[in-house]
């Protein structure tokens, strides 16, 4: 804790010097080898463009395409040996390679460059993740279906400012979750899209001279067809910054929820139980149940955003076309991915899991004269009048009831004539938490025929 | 500048007590004017729509879209007077409305609430700014296209880590930028069609009763089809984050083409002359020409990503619906939306007026046996030499070219056999820049032909 | 609303071409001449120096002298005109100066560069901001104080997770803003100690040939000394990204502060009331109270941090010495001061304001069996039990109490011994709320008084 | 790479269930056994304390502090097994002690929590890296001072806008980085007193009733005080902001330094050569050589304000005292200060390793007529003209220069005299670069000896 202990630490750190430290900033191989499926995917389709375009024997690319599926299995069983020396994934399977197949192995590279191997390599890496995004909003909007369906006639406080504003129903407020993450949907489909073109084929940055079929390998890995540009190809990080973008928005309808699910926790609240499973207890405060998912969750759009700040900042007038600053790219994806797929599992299993307390819901929906808008709607709407009067007349009742402590469906007709002579018996149809949601039909309302509309609409959009 | 100024300055600032700093905090006119026509746009359509629903009566709705009108040309005239105490631009014109019309201004609040009449206007702000976006991105791709028509065959340096790599052509570097910007079309693009939804009709929060047509206002609006649901309308601010994200991206391909021209332009480079009318000289230092408005717009990610991080972070954790936090919104995506269509536009006049240094781009594109590679493929290719043993010979060339101050080309057939007797006079039709760039036929390559097709792709795709 | 539309805003933005645009992107008297007062201080104080040391002849500098004070109140009183065409403040400033004084005018700039000119102003406005950020710390610390010291023992329920865990005081809570508010002052006084070096006298990079005095003009303008290397004086931006750092944790502070006052204000909360002032309320709900300046103030984090995104991202990677990004500064510190200020101000008027609900603070403290943890600590501490057992035993008397539906300190000893046989009448001296808060003596504990030393104490620090 | 994969992979990663889930998203041993050490550190002052005030028995606390140097001694040799199922570094502790000393261990816990025990241990592991820094920073500062030391006096460029502005040395160049380097060190040494007060003896949040001496484990474990206000010491993660803002702009600094010289390096430049050590090379491009270490150290600062952001928008908005989202804290502040330090050491190695290329930085700085300024300033200095016309008269000789295609110094007295007829040969005292460096002889100029002043003043500072 002294000096002498940081001393030691820094030395320590870097004591080995000045070569030590330069393996320490350069290797990658500690983090890139989890691109060692898209690294092997990538080499094999190349390898098979190379033998079908007579730029290797076919003898030697089905060596390198059967090696290349050893090193795989090898790497899935955790028997492969990684080495540092050996810098990044590409090298130490080139290397392993060579163990293998022997000469034949040293044709792999011809026509091909580590800049482009390692595009397509992140690219496919990246591609999966906006899948696994798919699949992981996919799982919460079902979640939030159930729970929209289970209560779509439940009320509960609409807020604005965390004030009771109108009564809504729990089944509109996580229908207005499931649009959320339908736009995270969207956007990770249109990055998916848009990012699906093959840099392979670019080789250092110029393209070839060898007669490759960068269409056949496009192909082969599932591409829509080969980027356009080969400097463009081996210097663009666009998809990392357009899949961070999308999970940064992602995080952030997240973190909503998350905050909601806290607060809805509280002792004052207590709109909502977590089940155990995503919550902590204490040992002799039986009724404590820390809601940690929820706040682990909240916290990921930081982490998330984290990433996509840094990597912005160092593509920040990098020039063409590859810099090595471009190798900081993956660390931020790899975490934020990470990050993103744990907070939709587990913000998909609470929402699963959660119980609604439909009394304390009820009792809160009903409270601070929410249906007050409704009665003064109702005055502009039967009687005509303009809408300040109708406004006015609200008040006074709101105030009269509130002077004989109670709510406005407990007064008398005679009590609401003395405010206005026009008002009828029909007030009472829109007075109430259940008259007024129920009241609420326009497209997108909170009326429980609305709810279960877009619900069904969902349904049927996802299949 | 003494502790006596500060506190002046202080006092100064909120001499007035509590009720000027909460004004100050609180009122929006200075800002949210600029969506002055959104406003009496949405509005229209909200006038029209309750007249023909029957919710009000059509000589009042009438009287409403005219008095708008009015509104209108006085905000163009610069006549309006703006008041702050009316705190927002809704108030503001609502008031004036009641001036110009009396009671039926009234009605036009009916059926809808500051929530999604905000959310609305902000709503369009946003597309305008997508569509404004779009222009500036085809104008400055129609500006990299022309560099890129006249250069295809000019000859410079590719480089990585800004070290000279293989030659490359002008105009394969002007169509990397093509394919980046276009990237960022299509970004803009698909955000306008996802946030092209119509929050107008959500009311407060949770819909209305009356018996609105929200198709009707969201056609009239341009938009595609009313919000589906009402709480997610009022407290949506994804279009605004996806307009910032997809902005940043922009800006920092800007910052990437604004750092090599200011690169370009020092006395070390000198690839490029800028014109007078975007630099900036020095009276007495003739040769001095400050690339000022590169170096603006290098700067413009920060300020464009800093709106990003400013509205992220305002959003991160709100519970629904609507919170004042939210206000924070217009003043990021305003300084955002202004500054990158200043820095597209100056960007686009800064390429029609560079003019490319041939001489200088020749002569370091032929330096430093920059088509090393070239003979390397030539070895594979040609005599089907492995990689490893291709790469040996051409290094003892290159040393052999560097100890006799020569370049590869200046070599002797005799010399180069020296190295490997299998080497032919065909071997020259590779070395030397031009014939290296005319190899790299690859699709995508640098080969002027590969570029005048992506030119010939880009041109068609525009129209 | 139309792509026609879109374009006529894109033509009328930049319709007068490059020249305009240009001057668009390039003049910063829109924002600059906020350094007014500051860029005269600075050429007064030049002017005087070059005077002192005979580079000029006293009369010129008496006459430039007298002549900025002249512009000063110009501008002061609203009657300067600024010209675009003139770029910036010192253009603007020197061509009036020229028109009221004529040829000596021309001597002002004498040994002395727009560099040094322009970092010198900018400081000693970021140092007027970090003099301001005081005085705002100070007196919103004086009203967390007044809260505190009112409510020294005013039980209320400690949060963590937002649950209930232990009780605490008001006065111990409004004192943990009090030390965060503590840290934030002495960060902005180290920053003010470390920026408070004098650029003038760098000239345009290299220091100059006249035999200027620097300690001199350091000294006038109130700076410790001048800075001790000319490429770094105008290069470094240091001073202002530290204010920006240092307000964005303020910032986090008062959003943290903001957050607590927002759920507090709920009708589920109702912990306190806030004064109308800083909230706004509804015509028909009389008990909704929007807590408007608290939401905005929770706000200005992301905007604050933003502009420190911002400035950051700006600075990256920018060679020495000037660049024209840098002009990029001012706007984003300007704005982050003013919020800051801003924020302060109104969280400052909203503690001294608000009211703690009393009664609702007690209860929520003492429900949930808040003082479990003071009747297992009783065991270990009076028992002699170890930790493990004494939470056993407390977890069976909590069962009880809740199955008996009372509170801990509702349970008779005999119940209590049935748990425990060595369990005395003591322990009822540590149940109960007020019990234990009062035991919680340790050094920053919540007993009243701990937190009244602890306000003894802040008092005397602060004067 | 198809749907298939990624449900595939959707699904591997979280086959196991919502339990599954929750420990991959809950626990903190993964990371937080880094902080061992510290742990084990604060744990035994702990004991010691209880001892000491008679909370527990001597021999308890003195079996405990014995059994925690073994768990010290096993981690440090790699024997220690942590389970994920004790979720973090303190039960992985506790539990281990139990099983070495049995029930004793039990006591350890008395009057402390899991919040005020992570806050010490976090703070400790941050205070350390505080310190490194300060190691890191001083040695990095001592290469800058041994480069400065050599080439005082040696002429190179001085740039504004990457244009040649004036002839400055290189020993002043170097010297601008130590100033900024010794802002940073600055910074540190402030951040380390701001933060040195010891949160243990907090608990829970708010206190304890056992008679502990904070005084006593805040000494022992280096503190200058305890934390005054327990709530505030649970909650409070200002010091990990500061070091990660302090480490930004640290990290801004490199990335200047970074990008300077990788674009010396260029071919165009060639103004320094990096170490083999700390660049790469190619094999058939013998003069090429690539400036990794640069390339990475300048996207270091992308990524420690990456983590400056993520805990920002974490720590936003969070209500007292301690949140879950508040775990997120430590992989950011891990992974910026790894990357802090590794920078730091890099760049030390680096510019104590690298060669000035002294007749390119020579040539460069004479060529632009870059002492025009001074021939502007001779005629104001000696003949009293105003600037202006001295700027005139000054344009005049180099037009004039540059059309004899010579540079100012080689023009004769009569060509001079030709443009203004009061120029004598003193003029030449202040042509050519050599001169002009060495006038500039104003405190912090570029004069040797104004370099060499500073170079000795700061090696006095640095003892």
């Amino acid at each position: 804790m002294t000096n002498d202990t940081s001393n030691t630490m820094w030395g320590g750190r870097f004591a080995a010097g000045p070569d030590a430290i330069m393996e320490a900033i350069n290797a990658s191989i500690g983090f890139d080898k989890r691109m060692a499926a898209q690294d092997i995917a990538g080499s094999r389709a190349h390898a098979a463009m190379l033998a079908a375009t007579g730029i290797v024997q076919t003898s030697d690319a089905d060596a390198i395409r059967e090696g290349l599926l050893t090193i795989l299995s090898e790497i899935e069983s955790g028997k492969f040996a990684f080495s540092t020396a050996l810098e990044d994934i590409h090298m130490n399977v080139e290397a392993r390679l060579t163990d293998l197949i022997g000469a034949p192995a040293g044709r792999l590279h011809t026509a091909r460059s580590r800049n482009d191997q390692v595009a397509t390599d992140f690219k496919l890496w990246v591609r999966d993740q906006l899948d696994a995004s798919e699949q992981g909003l996919l799982q919460l909007i079902d979640a939030l279906l159930g729970q929209a369906d289970a209560g779509a006639d439940w009320v509960m406080p609409g807020f604005t400012h965390l004030q009771t504003a109108q009564p809504v129903t729990w089944g509109h407020h996580m229908m207005a979750y499931v649009e959320m993450f339908g736009r995270d949907l969207s956007r990770v489909r249109d990055a998916r899209v848009r990012m699906n073109e093959s840099p392979l084929g670019a080789a250092a940055l110029a393209g070839t001279s060898f007669p490759i079929d960068r269409q056949m390998t496009a192909q082969a890995l599932g591409f829509d067809r080969p980027a356009a540009n080969s400097l463009d190809a081996v210097s663009d990080r666009d998809f990392a910054l357009e899949f961070l973008g999308a999970a940064s928005i992602c995080a952030m309808h997240l973190s909503r929820l998350a905050e909601e699910l806290v607060i809805w926790s509280s002792a004052q609240f207590r709109f909502v139980s977590l089940s155990d499973r995503f919550s902590t207890g204490s040992s002799i405060m039986p009724q404590k149940k820390n809601p940690d998912a929820a706040e682990l969750i909240r916290a990921k759009v930081g982490r998330i955003f984290g990433a996509n700040t840094a990597l912005m900042m160092v593509m920040k007038g990098l020039p063409l076309t590859y810099s090595k600053d471009m190798q900081e790219d993956k660390e931020q994806v790899f975490d934020a991915a990470d990050n993103l797929m744990l907070a939709l599992a587990a913000m998909e299993g609470m929402v699963r899991d959660m119980t609604a307390n439909r009394e304390n819901l009820a009792a809160a929906a009903g409270s601070g004269f929410s249906t007050a808008t409704d009665l003064a709607d109702w005055l502009v709407r039967v009687l005509g009048l303009p809408f300040r009067e109708a406004h006015h007349i609200t008040g006074a009742l709101v105030a009269m009831a509130e002077k004989a402590g109670c709510d406005l469906p407990d007064l008398s007709l005679e009590q609401m004539k003395s405010a206005h002579a026009g008002i009828t018996d029909d007030v009472f149809t829109v007075l109430g938490v259940e008259n007024s949601i129920n009241s609420r039909v326009s497209y997108g309302g909170t009326a429980p025929a609305q709810v279960r509309a877009q619900i069904a609409r969902w349904k049927e959009t996802l299949g």
